[in-house]
């Protein structure tokens, strides 16, 4: 049935950051609404962020484009010019390869809901961590390269 | 900057059907999201349909997935299998390949807004039409293959 049935699709607050970073992430959970409804052409995560979380470190992506679209709630857009508010019906583009690392925060005293689509290819860069996804080597490193340890999830 | 101005991103009601087919879309209109925040992997059209018009025919895709989310309003979901309503944050997938004509029908007495993703490639199915998008040859033809007259826009 083409309609999705959020609620039977499992959320997770899981994460492949290593620490310190994965520590941060415990108030946002997701839904992968992509493979439960059986697309391949591009992700959905449907994402929860509850009051004093955030959606992600703040990131941008070599190879692959972003967007996301707010569905309940509000949170603060920060990227690399600023702060935006975003409100339900808000939608934000981020296109591969743009150096613009962007996240969501929740500021708010109730949580926020959006969509995130995309695929998971390629590099990932992360302004404000000592972090970089290296996807030939599918591992996140270091700024100076070095690995963190694998298996964190 | 990657939040979008919705109202400054053209908004049109044009149609590539054929008639008869072209003649009911009158009461959609559309504004092409991802072109206008620099995407290219997929495509992004924030859909408004009016009392009593549709998204478009009934359809489905070869070679593409789709998804759509309901942002304000209410309109139905109709599929090969029956119909569905959807609601604010109500969200549907259409995996590429599956013979389930679908359109979304607005019988509510106010607009309803969503937003559809997919590419616009590869062959498209009108169950309830005399109507097939040959991607080969990149026109509509009739369900025994003669093609439509080109140009209607």
């Amino acid at each position: 049935m083409p309609k999705l049935d959020l609620t039977a699709i499992p959320s997770t607050n899981r994460t492949t950051y290593p620490e310190p970073y994965a520590a941060g992430m415990t108030k946002r959970s997701f839904r992968r609404l992509g493979a439960a409804g059986g697309l391949t052409d591009f992700g959905i995560s449907h994402v929860t962020v509850e009051p004093g979380g955030m959606s992600s470190q703040r990131h941008w992506h070599s190879d692959v484009d972003e967007f996301l679209v707010m569905l309940e709630g509000e949170a603060v857009l920060v990227e690399e010019g600023g702060e935006t508010m975003l409100r339900p019906g808000d939608c934000a583009a981020f296109p591969k390869g743009a150096a613009n690392g962007h996240h969501i925060v929740n500021r708010s005293a109730e949580p926020c809901v959006f969509l995130a689509f995309g695929r998971s290819e390629g590099d990932c860069h992360y302004p404000d961590a000592d972090l970089h996804w290296d996807s030939a080597n599918n591992c996140y490193t270091r700024k100076d390269g070095t690995p963190y340890a694998a298996g964190v999830s």
